[in-house]
């Protein structure tokens, strides 16, 4: 059985949907950060940086949010959460959610975790006063993607790059990591992704059906 | 044919390898960054943000590194550039390439790109003072896998996380971003790389072959 290492409302969401929608076997262990958890010896030696998400699978434990979704989407190739077969249309895929990762996620720790660019706290604040600017960039390219019609990122089919935008989506509305206001494809897709069952029976299990619903 | 789009020395010799290793048909055309043809509408319409590398296939454009080489791997299995049978070896070829993409790749863009992390020159400063501190400790963790005498990340097959490291562990070299004495295996590794025909290829065609010999 899968056992997903989150916390609530943090990322780990992205691979807690996707395991909901693949119907998988797995549990959610939430790893006490409040308690220093994360700074043990046994969650140091599955997540070195001592990290959520974190999939313990059978073979042992899987980091990186976008390689852990697409190791859902293999091993549940019935769910269809990827092109798994086309490997141009699956590396969209991967570009996609890593242009999250690497763009919008990275921006969003600069408020939270600005240690980890710089010390001190003018640099902090310098580091949190950038990220609604780096967040209108990032996001204003995915509204553009978006432009054409198509009801999920890729075209007509759901795959793990709408649960990667709805998850960073839903932060817009804290004001501080973007104008949601300039982004009404992209609104308008995290409203449609809301609506599924897996989306709302996970919201429930975190805890979060109310507060990401606007 | 594929078409890579780089720059001599940029992260876009990690594709290029990938490609020389596969033995693709591709060509390779270097950006004029001098010359602003990454902030030209032609090449924003393939790469958003004005970055290499991109990877122009038949069915279109592909930007973001991990993205492109699993692309080439999968392209060209007979080249065993990755496990694609198996979604957990392969996740983890993966989540290694994902670790360098957001961790060392990103702190190494304080230095050059301080600009997409904050302003001004005293932010500027506190971001390049601490990317030594962040490289040793992202570097430390994957000298530590190499600890059991494997002669490649992976194990003893070579995969695209090889080139990956190698690429990261040259920026060592320059003595700002890590310090290499502290990571013996990882320049054993690097030079077991080093070695082989296709990285001498690509080495030679970026005009990289003595800079990169150390």
């Amino acid at each position: 059985m899968l056992k997903l290492y989150g916390a609530p409302g943090a990322c780990s969401i992205i691979p807690h949907i996707a395991l909901e929608e693949a119907v998988a076997d797995y549990s959610v262990h939430y790893v006490d950060y409040a308690g220093g958890e994360n700074r043990t010896p046994d969650f140091l030696a599955i997540s070195p940086l001592g990290r959520v998400p974190v999939l313990m699978t059978e073979q042992g434990p899987l980091t990186e949010n976008p390689a852990i979704l697409s190791y859902i989407a293999m091993l549940y190739p019935g769910a269809g959460l990827a092109p798994l077969d086309d490997p141009f249309a699956f590396a969209r895929v991967q570009a996609f959610n890593l242009f999250i990762a690497s763009n919008i996620h990275t921006a969003f720790r600069q408020i939270l975790f600005a240690d980890t660019f710089a010390d001190g706290e003018a640099a902090a604040a310098a580091l949190r006063a950038k990220v609604p600017a780096l967040a209108d960039r990032y996001f204003a390219i995915i509204e553009r993607g978006l432009a054409d019609g198509r009801r999920f990122v890729h075209g007509d089919a759901f795959t793990i790059s709408d649960i990667y935008l709805f998850a960073y989506a839903n932060y817009l509305r804290f004001g501080d990591r973007g104008d949601a206001a300039r982004l009404p494809l992209i609104l308008a897709h995290r409203a449609r992704v809301r609506e599924r069952a897996a989306v709302g029976r996970v919201l429930a299990a975190e805890g979060l059906a109310e507060a990401w619903m606007d």
